[in-house]
């Protein structure tokens, strides 16, 4: 057994360095949605791959049809040893809009104890800290209480395209006894918790047409179907009045598992706080449903973006042409993917006015996930968060989604820990994203012990 | 009696420089709503100015809150003769989308005897015209048949704030027997019209608030209200399935003369080929309605753009903090503005869905109008029309707005001649919009004999 005392030691006494790192990181704009943004994304990955190497990973860069896809590994621990496989990624969500940043989003600020950066909690902090726990075990004892394959990804905001291709053409190069992935949040501050449920995700784009060109509103406004209004009928038909989901069958596959709900109703929840958290009037959702059985037990259909028509300054008497809505849903066990676009391609079919023409384009999708909770790999993460964090998990669900949790389950036949180390209010995919500068330490002490337990 | 033959020739001999005039009146990007063009706006103004100066009109530019206003005079006539004030707006609408237009929208092009560029009929084409006809008759005669006010201003198409406060305080000065206007189109090609009913606008911001900022669409989804699914839901509310509106009290004055409903349903009217002309899959709108009905003498309430979130490439799985639609009722008669602004804001916040807060701002507005068609005014409109078209007029209702025709029929105590030169499928507010080269030539006949009809 390694000297455990020698790796906390080695983490306390480098930790500005690791931040400063990070810090680094953050400043490569990686992100991986705008192909303008192409080179900073490899940038980000070879960084990564630097610092990997420096740790004392042996380390591959795989080429793919989009962003690089990069493996670290350390064998030393053994044939007899256990394997464990931690994934994250290194590419960010776009940053706009730009103006809500307090500070911008690629140079990255401390304030109040919180790290601000585009990536900062998503993904960047929550992988780099791992590469620092397996630096630490490497510098301190020279070597690692487990074998460890590192696998980062820039595509993962993107839909992760190219990963499980990736994934199941080197299962023996990623053969492992747990998945490791720190991609979610903490129930709350000094509350470490374990994942145990991912809501999948089917990202949509309704292209509404009328006119061949945006016309005069009173020339022809009355004659010409309105495509803005024409997906406003649309989107106002995926709920009713008490926020059920109207798309006929989306409901049919929703299986929640009675002991979770029954733990979800006992976790404490300050619904002013939250309130507070997240600046809205009020807190509204699914009617029967408290808020974290909205957001983990509960499927759901956002709108994520509109345009159409004018939307600048002053008053443009324009009859659009065209109307675009991004509309998400998030799916629960066990919705099925396909099902559900289908069912949501359906239902748009049938609500579409006449007047105008409407597509429905599937962006990406990923799987809903629920963990199977028994095993050494929960009982080792439990420890080893009790260790940096000092007391006991909750475990939780997650209403965000990781799509390859569930693929890396079926291609790699290893069961996955959500040790997440963001916390609520962090803003990933908002302005303002940050990550709570105690949670990327105690996160690197809780990685390191993770790797002792495992290997114990 | 002037010569009206020279003034025909000096118009069919001048033509071509007419023309060329126009595309330098074009080129000038007089954007009104946009402050980044006021110095394009101004310098378009200026260049009215001295086209007016050399047509032999003394002329003044009068400075307001927002654009100039130019007047125009040659008083010649003798106070025994009639005044008459033409009225048109050297503004244009924003050129966007840019990249939907065949040429540049600030570069006029003539393509199949029209005129490409913005501004083209709405309304530098139609006002300049009305210039070349005064030109004609100062150069070939030395003097007009009528006393004669222009009367242009740059803010026609931003609402005109400034153009009845400076009306009204210049009474003396403007005062005049019939108030001339061409912004407007025919019926058709070939098809000379006067314009008899116009429908006045309320311009709409409806905002919509939820959180305080961007949340990331799966850790809050479900539970935060969706300001974008909000939005849609508030403009879902505004029409039935049958494209009645549905806001209480809209319909309550509106009145159409049965004589006018009774010529409407007379004249033709080829589904097919006004398909063809908007390029939407069908056509829609009130049940119960013909197409010029639905056009001319019901209101509308129609969506002229919306913005929420994501909007670009890609997918980001965002749960907008705001969503935003700019709707605009077009107004009958006898629709009171400040009442239909009244019923709107209070349909919204009896349907604004709670867990955001909702806002509705009255961009601008204008009444609707309904013309007094007896009287020499008339006569002397369609007589100036038939000698340059060659057909009787029609009597036409007009779908858009020029929110100042009932205001100068009030302050001024003069009735009011729609005369436009527009056409069908002309694409004012919209990429590639034109004027017809002919309509410009017989145009500039049809203004040059309405003086001479005026004053015999």
């Amino acid at each position: 057994m390694s000297n455990n005392g020698a790796v906390s030691g080695y983490i306390d006494a480098n930790l500005d360095r690791f931040r400063e790192e990070l810090f680094e990181f953050l400043r490569i704009p990686s992100v991986s949605a705008r192909s303008e943004h192409n080179d900073d994304t490899r940038e980000a990955a070879e960084w990564l791959m630097q610092k990997m190497k420096h740790a004392g990973l042996e380390t591959t860069l795989h080429e793919t049809a989009g962003h690089p896809i990069l493996v670290g590994e350390w064998r030393g621990a053994g044939s007899d040893a256990p394997t464990v496989l931690i994934y994250g990624h290194y590419d960010v969500q776009p940053p706009e809009p730009l103006d809500l940043w307090t500070s911008p989003a690629f140079e990255p600020e401390i304030r109040d104890g919180r790290i601000y950066a585009r990536g900062s909690v998503d993904d960047k902090g929550q992988l780099y800290l791992h590469v620092k726990a397996i630096e630490a075990h490497l510098k301190a004892n020279g070597r690692l209480p487990v074998n460890v394959v590192m696998l980062a990804e820039g595509e993962e905001e993107v839909g992760s395209e190219n990963l499980m291709p990736f994934v199941e053409k080197h299962v023996d190069l990623l053969k492992t006894d747990a998945v490791v992935i720190s991609d979610s949040t903490m129930f709350a501050p000094g509350m470490p918790s374990i994942g145990v449920s991912l809501r999948g995700l089917a990202y949509f784009e309704i292209r509404v047409r009328g006119a061949k060109s945006d016309l005069h509103s009173g020339s022809y406004g009355g004659a010409v179907a309105n495509p803005a209004t024409a997906l406003a009928r649309i989107i106002a038909s995926f709920h009713d009045d008490d926020g059920h989901i109207l798309i006929d069958g989306f409901y049919d596959d929703v299986v929640a598992a009675p002991e979770f709900v029954e733990q979800i109703r006992t976790l404490p929840f300050d619904e002013q706080e939250y309130i507070a958290e997240v600046g809205a009037p009020a807190l509204v959702g699914e009617k029967g449903y408290t808020t974290y059985e909205r957001l983990w037990i509960r499927p759901t259909c956002e709108v994520n973006g509109l345009l159409s028509g004018y939307t600048e300054e002053g008053a443009k008497t324009v009859l659009p042409a065209y109307a675009m809505a991004k509309v998400s849903c998030r799916r629960v066990p066990d919705q099925d993917p396909k099902k559900i676009e289908k069912l949501f391609q359906k239902h748009v079919e049938k609500v579409a006015p006449s007047g105008v023409t409407v597509e429905v384009l599937v962006l990406h999708g990923g799987k809903p996930w629920r963990a199977r909770l028994e095993g050494s790999l929960y009982e080792a993460g439990a420890r080893a968060l009790r260790h940096a964090f000092g007391r006991d998990v909750i475990y939780a669900g997650e209403g965000g989604s990781i799509p390859i949790v569930s693929e890396f389950e079926r291609v790699l036949g290893a069961p996955a820990l959500l040790m997440g180390f963001g916390l609520p209010g962090e803003n990933a995919h908002a302005p303002d994203e940050w990550m709570s500068v105690e949670n990327f330490e105690k996160g690197t002490h809780a990685s390191a012990r993770l790797l002792e337990e495992l290997g114990s």
